[in-house]
């Protein structure tokens, strides 16, 4: 019997985003990006090769997947069990400490945990860079839910080199995201489809690439600096740039909601009133909102006020994968 | 006493999008754009010129325009003093039959009448051409307006070359507009300030210009043909890359709200349900919607159990400009 391996990732929300892959199956992304990962939202997840099974079993929140919807998991464990010559399947079990379908990418921590339990309890001991390609294949956003604070994924160009590097893991900057959950409901447009038909069809693809390139250039030397105000002013247009490609694909297509709009005209508020945040937005409805600590108090009750005290969760820069005692 | 001349000139909808100018003063675009003249929407101007008079008097829905508010108008009258060889005053009677501020360009209607009006006032008798490059000077989309049906306004590169043509004046296709009127408020961010942002900020800018190229070629033969589908999906697909510009603007804006979503949703849904039909949207939260006669009756029951009766108003193509008898 190979031992329980229980491993926990946080999640991240990306500064400059990923949206777009140059190779859907290896899921080598079309650019780099940069993330914070974030202390409040995580997923716990234990595994243990069992030669007694037939199959892998595979349960989230204490529910069993069928076959089709654990086939990402599946897959990242038969990477697993190539590389440590293994043919014995699994149990998996994960716990997602993440609001469902929040707009949190809660697959950003749920493969990066996968990852790490995976491959230690089949007796392999990866570095975090090989860890961060290994999650890269179950989810693109997980390759940087392997390290804390800010981390920068390189696109690379093949398996070897798209991998994770930490940019700032420990982060002694008083910042905060607070996030915005404007719809429980899960998104329609997953941001797989989404990100391929911008890809395909949006005319602006091409600069958006330039984009981040400029973005991530000016970003790094912004965050050493603890220039508050030029990452915030990065980040926000940089998430808009990404959903003007959501809006110029064919057919056009919005993760925006009337509350989003809402949100973000209330972080313009805010800021106008001398409370110093930024937004940005993922493939889904929930704003999320960069701030310093002292502002946190302000721009909470704010929130509260206009939508609900549960709708709005405050999260400080997280640590990156770690193993927890079973 | 030089006669008083009543010019009636409606508004249109562009299905290309002009965003954009190339020379401020002279109001050259950017790009070249197409539009739908509607018979719904429409304005009266009277123009006359009167030695009695010490400045210029302008006087809209009864209501006398301060100098600021004038500005515009005072500087199309100066051209046509100036092209008239006058230095006599003007009164400027005005008369709008659009919505205020429904998103439905009454400044397009309004400067097209004006122009109509005050070159005859002044003893011109200019072609249409010409009252084209006129209205131009006052308001860039009232260039369209001097025209019926479906009419290019061709960007140029000067103020001679900068002109309207018509490209289908009768038209003889059972099509109509529905505009939603979503919010009766005054848009915060003016097209002309909107698109200034997005011409000088926006990273997309270059690409937008090869949209309005391809979506030129191939929406002309589409109407030709009267290919609703095809019209329909290029006019939807080029206002969503045109307000992608305002999303990727630094900093990012948007003239969405929440019922211009919700709006843009039914029209998928409709069209799902059996319904063809396409929308569009300029400077400000109102919703347009391109469909065919034989569908109105569902669209417009539609939209307005979903909003109210009198937020739905219906157009078909309207003629080009006209004078009254006084």
């Amino acid at each position: 019997m190979m031992p329980a391996i229980t491993a926990r990732a946080h999640t991240n929300i990306a500064l400059v985003k990923y949206w777009g892959k140059a190779d859907t199956d290896l899921i080598i992304p079309q650019t780099s990006s940069l993330s914070l990962t974030l202390d409040q939202f995580y997923t716990d997840t234990q595994v243990q090769f069992d030669p007694a099974l037939t199959a892998d079993q595979v349960t989230v929140n204490q529910t069993v997947l069928s076959p089709d919807a654990s086939r990402k998991v599946r897959h990242v464990l038969d990477l697993v069990r190539h590389q440590a010559g293994l043919t014995t399947f699994a149990r998996v079990s994960s716990q997602n400490h993440v609001p469902m379908a929040a707009g949190l990418a809660s697959s950003a921590s749920a493969f990066a945990a996968l990852a790490g339990a995976a491959s230690r309890a089949a007796g392999l001991n990866l570095s975090r860079t090989d860890l961060s390609r290994l999650a890269r294949r179950g989810s693109g956003s997980a390759t940087r839910s392997i390290f804390g604070g800010f981390v920068e994924w390189q696109a690379g160009h093949d398996d070897a080199s798209s991998k994770a590097v930490p940019f700032m893991e420990q982060v002694d900057w008083p910042i905060a995201m607070v996030a915005l959950v404007l719809d429980p409901h899960q998104k329609k447009i997953s941001s797989r489809q989404g990100m391929q038909s911008s890809v395909t069809t949006s005319p602006y693809y091409a600069a958006w690439r330039d984009v981040v390139a400029t973005d991530l250039a000016t970003i790094k030397p912004a965050i050493q600096a603890q220039d508050f105000q030029q990452v915030g002013e990065i980040l926000e247009a940089n998430a808009m740039r990404m959903h003007a490609l959501t809006l110029s694909a064919n057919p056009p297509y919005s993760y925006f909601n009337g509350d989003s709009l809402v949100a973000m005209q209330t972080v313009r508020e805010l800021r106008e009133a001398g409370s110093a945040c930024y937004y940005t937005m993922d493939a889904g409805p929930n704003v999320k909102v960069f701030c310093q600590e002292a502002d946190l108090p302000v721009i909470t009750h704010r929130f509260a006020q206009q939508f609900r005290d549960d709708r709005v969760l405050v999260a400080h820069p997280g640590p990156g994968i770690q193993w927890l005692e079973n």
